[in-house]
């Protein structure tokens, strides 16, 4: 593989990079800022018992429309009430099964989803994710337990004081401070920052196309930000993870590159930030105990989730 | 379908029933006990921050053998680094999708999972969970944002002196009480109680025939408890959710009867307790926050899980 | 279930029902025509090995739209030649596999798929298909090795002088009777009839909304003569199988009901015919041998296939 | 990729090398042979109409034990009787579903299968098969309506007089031999040829175990025959489509890369010869017209079938 030329990210990538930060051998990067003293801080924020459900329904009204490699879920039962005709006791039963992309609503990406330059998080080579063992290496089963920490909404939308973002408005480091100072809060080691661009509105108006159009996003410039406030993971509303479409030519994702592959970051997508965020510019709290470790799948690139934010 | 006989299990749920106490249209049942007060409540239970995973991983290597309604998890890649040659930038990138039973590891039994006599808990008919819908009523989605509160361990296998209690053991309302007077702790309103019968053992000791085979576990006797304490939730280490096979000739599993259908309450299987229960022991601490909300699958008798609990 | 009412398709079926013609075991039906002397005279028919594909692809841009229980085709790769850097010898290998309802695209109905008043085809109650066994009765894979014979084929499209035949236009009696008396061929016992409607051009169009849409097709008037002709099975190119919606109000599809359940005749959908009519209509021979086994799944109500005519 | 060391199943291979024999763009290789005056004299074959069925069911007996990255067919139903309670005239219906290895249970192994030195069939890179395309070149749906033609049983058993060969036994071109001269037959250009070892009997008698070993099976020494004799494909009964393990050291499976990369030879496993070859041993009439055309899945490695072979 070829890396003749410089890039942008990847020069950014260098300054920030995580690589051996946590030893040769960890796998879950940033998550490494969720301790035990991060956790009963964060259980802390819950206040008032509030809580909110982020996240999107898994079935087949998801957002992709069949083809490429994420499909909608397909949720089939595999046992009915129907099928107990012979129960003397009259019992009713019923069991399921779902076939879905780990990516495929609200989920984490995990550092095994995206590398550069024939390498993954931490010196992971890319023949470690294979169809033998999945992510032999970087696999987000690693990393779900350190899913739950306090969780920072910043809400660039009311920011910019719109319903949402424009499409492909890149979203700056100046915004993210411009938002802490406007909502009076700060993001601190081992948060998870939650970032709402208002775009999640075009998924509840029924328009699959525009959710998964022209997105806004952060862009390279609040990989720095992210790296000093020690962000643990970053999630977000829109489909795509980042500004969309990238605005350096010939590089499509960026952004995943630098944070997921040399910061170690772990990346939400596809988060429903539009209830807290209502509740938050109401009582003016941004902060609580967020819960979405996910499911460990051996050797997965991420995972689907239902994370919930307790205040 | 004739009710003829009387049933001890259908006797004893008449007397535990909870259907309407929620009102007519209440999906979650003993959920309801997880209040906002008991949230916040809950929270503070987090003393020093370790985190104990309960699950049991998603992959092939789970417990079922192929047949039958419920499948080992099937884990798919579905775009490798090698499929990105045409990057300029040199990215490359992983996606994958699973195949799973919804209750093929670790899991939540939700309301729409067991019933008789025609009818789910709150008097759904057995007609509402169909191909068509899913689980049209008392799906697992509404339970997911409730699933996080106090989570109580009782060890009865500790209470027994035993690595695993025998195959087959009823545990009683009295096992349940000597575990509470021996571990110094007591069971509350809204509380998700972990039940250790040790046979998660077999599991981890590569024994997937013994795992599945007679399993120590709560019989009817529990339920009375059950209901006076207003457990939310109950979870235990075995797979089949209560002892096994029934003690009741013509029903395989009455409890599941009672307490899903009559009683409305989410029943946990598969966790693994092991670490935490000895954890427990040596702190004396037998009480953290449980979380553990699951995927929000539309229309799911119940869901996968990873379950986390934070001491 | 009650049956009060009497239904118009219920009463045709009474008058051509085939319960018990073959024994009360049989779970194949009218397929019981292809004998083996059948066979040796339908292999008679291929004069100059020209062979038409009649299948449609099976991949994600089948004709369905994602959502209700078929979902098109999903194939994804479980091997790749980057899995392979460790075979000393350089060998490279891929595998694949697919989820796909069994009714996705080019495929037989089986003798499982539609039953009314509570039975299927030859006696077999409802409950003999169900989440256990599958089709515990009437599964198709019995049927799969009677699949080949003489295929002929009537276009009912180039009798009305069209493309193809208005939405919603009912085929009957007397256009298969006219379709034969132009072609100049005559249905004989065992033969697999192949009815073109041109429909099948929206699908090759690209519109799939139109395809699905309402659709040419035979109704009642026509189950007489495939009775009396003692068809084998019965094809055509429409998505739906018959004419669509049905002209009964209250019966979605009545046309099936006879011809599957009462009689017992395997009924093809989706079948591709463009190619093939046009070089009948050329040469004026409209059979030859047809070959269409699908595949033998234990307990299916059908099978996806990929039919070839070879004349 | 280092092609330093020299094989002897890739000197073999350049010696019968058959790329740019029917074109650069060729894709089925030697299904070349199967021509339309093939196919008038293959049904030629069929003189009493006797057919036999030559497939393993597909379902969950099948013989893999889960894992890796072939499983047994999960069949699903999607529809039940029991969902059809709003149909006023009482119609009944139902619908399923197949999760499956295209390899799974008896199949053909296509041309995208297997290479070496970086290239399948015809000078195709191996990047040609990725995620994205699937075989994006010498996919087996191009091969499907070729699998018509006759079909020639050698069974290397009876020529040994044993019920099935011994574990690992390596077929040679003279048994090939010896075996056309004890049956009285001559394979001929455009013939699919069914080698039979005995080995289904393992999967027969319900030991999955020993049928997935040490298989009996051709060896490199066949191959010279097969291109000289203008096979179009060889099927066999065993597992493994050649000897297993392979005899070469640091080779898992030479004989696939001779035959299917260098040749362009379609390879079927897993087809049950038993009671065909009882019955060509009994009349003595070793050929028939074989079909077999799987289905035309959109950028396969191969398909699953049901074979019949009609006499």
């Amino acid at each position: 593989m070829s890396e003749e030329k410089v890039w942008p990210h990847h020069e950014l990538g260098k300054k920030l990079n995580n690589w051996g930060r946590w030893g040769e051998d960890d796998q879950i990067g940033t998550l490494n800022f969720v301790t035990p003293h991060k956790r009963v801080e964060s259980a802390k924020l819950v206040r008032t018992g509030k809580s909110f459900d982020l996240g999107m329904p898994f079935d087949s009204e998801g957002p992709f429309k069949g083809g490429g490699f994420r499909n909608n879920p397909i949720h089939v039962m595999t046992l009915l009430p129907s099928d107990t005709a012979m129960a003397p006791d009259t019992m009713i039963s019923a069991d399921d099964m779902i076939v879905t992309g780990l990516q495929s609503a609200t989920q984490w990406d995990g550092l095994a989803h995206v590398g550069y330059g024939g390498f993954f998080y931490n010196n992971v080579p890319a023949g470690a994710v294979n169809n033998f063992t999945g992510a032999g290496r970087n696999s987000f089963h690693h990393a779900v337990e350190r899913l739950v920490s306090r969780g920072v909404l910043l809400d660039i939308a009311r920011l910019k004081g719109v319903d949402r973002l424009e499409d492909s408005y890149e979203i700056t480091e100046a915004d993210l401070l411009a938002a802490e100072e406007r909502q009076g809060v700060r993001v601190e080691s081992g948060d998870i920052v939650l970032l709402r661009t208002g775009s999640y509105k075009w998924f509840l108006e029924g328009d699959r196309e525009r959710y998964l159009g022209n997105a806004p996003g952060p862009c390279l410039d609040t990989c720095r930000w992210l790296y000093e406030r020690e962000v643990a993971a970053l999630a977000m509303d829109n489909f795509s993870g980042e500004v969309w479409p990238s605005p350096i030519e010939g590089s499509t994702i960026p952004f995943h590159q630098v944070v997921i592959r040399d910061m170690g970051l772990t990346l939400g997508e596809m988060f429903n930030l539009e209830e807290l965020a209502a509740d938050c510019e109401e009582d003016g709290v941004w902060d609580g105990l967020l819960v979405a470790p996910g499911l460990k799948v051996t050797g997965a690139t991420g995972s689907p989730i239902t994370p919930l934010l307790l205040k």
